[in-house]
């Protein structure tokens, strides 16, 4: 197929499940809306998850890159700074909610193979900390990870609230420092 | 509406979202399912979100009880585990995940009042650690409850991983202690 058609396809998907969410994509409403027959999309892709699991790849809008900033806690807060912007600015933060919650429902677009992708590149933050000295033996990076990732998916989808600047900030402070930090 | 005939319509509705997540429930399944005449169940509830609302609220299955063991960590323990159960323990698990996951795109469900009456119950456990002395006057409930609550989802619901017995006692301890703990 030709890149630029194939771009055209994949630009109709992402604006569809941004639209309508992922119940809402249908091949159908990709042929129309890009000019494509349906049946040259189906042979290229198998099914709608299919075609969505190739756009989101494409179109790198769940990607990010791992921040090296020369601390634990600036690389934290780059990561966390990096979800907060991935879940609450559109028209990205449309595409990467609908996308991860339907992904709870939909094992062909493969959610978990996201979630470990992402955090095997994660790992990269631990170790540097570990060389470093910052990060204790006993640390478990993969909790580390779920309590950041999971507050900002928790404050902005499930709460709907907004995601203040401070919020990285503070959320990585009570992780490293915890509740009862000194002074 | 004869209380009997309610609970059945109420049933088929947590079953259908149970099996087929919010998207795959109709008022006509549910009409189907229950034996109700179809315009019956529109007439008390206007949509099937009117409808998987009321099913949630009387169903008891996204309630839950604020505990009260004497410390701030037993509290958050018991808070983190119950949202463990909720998010893992099928058949309420899969009535929760999917309802939960589908008020991210369908505000009539009122997922946000959801989650603030939670936390407005929630706050009691911190109340009472704060009259303790058990809470320094700086720390933040309600980010104290989206590191333990998005912890539970992440890992759960969006890793797809087992949630291991002892999840709620450290993720708790990290939260309190944090990561450079002493000892």
């Amino acid at each position: 197929m030709a890149p630029r058609k194939q771009r055209e396809i994949f630009d109709a998907t992402l604006r569809l499940v941004a639209e309508r969410g992922y119940d809402g994509l249908t091949v159908e409403g990709v042929a129309e809306r890009s000019g494509v027959n349906k049946t040259t999309i189906y042979r290229w892709w198998p099914s709608k998850a299919a075609l969505l699991g190739a756009a989101l790849v494409e179109s790198d809008v769940l990607g990010f890159t791992v921040p090296d900033t020369g601390s634990l806690r600036g690389d934290l807060v780059a990561l966390v700074e990096g979800v907060r912007r991935l879940l609450t600015e559109p028209p990205g933060s449309d595409i990467a909610v609908a996308a991860l919650a339907a992904a709870v429902r939909h094992p062909e677009l493969d959610g978990r193979r996201f979630f470990a992708d992402r955090f095997a590149r994660e790992r990269a933050v631990f170790e540097r900390a570990a060389r470093r000295g910052e990060l204790p033996g006993s640390a478990d990076p993969l909790l580390i990870m779920d309590l950041l990732a999971g507050a900002v998916w928790m404050r902005a989808v499930l709460r709907g609230m907004k995601v203040g600047d401070d919020f990285a900030t503070q959320a990585v402070a009570l992780v490293l420092d915890g509740v009862h930090r000194p002074g």
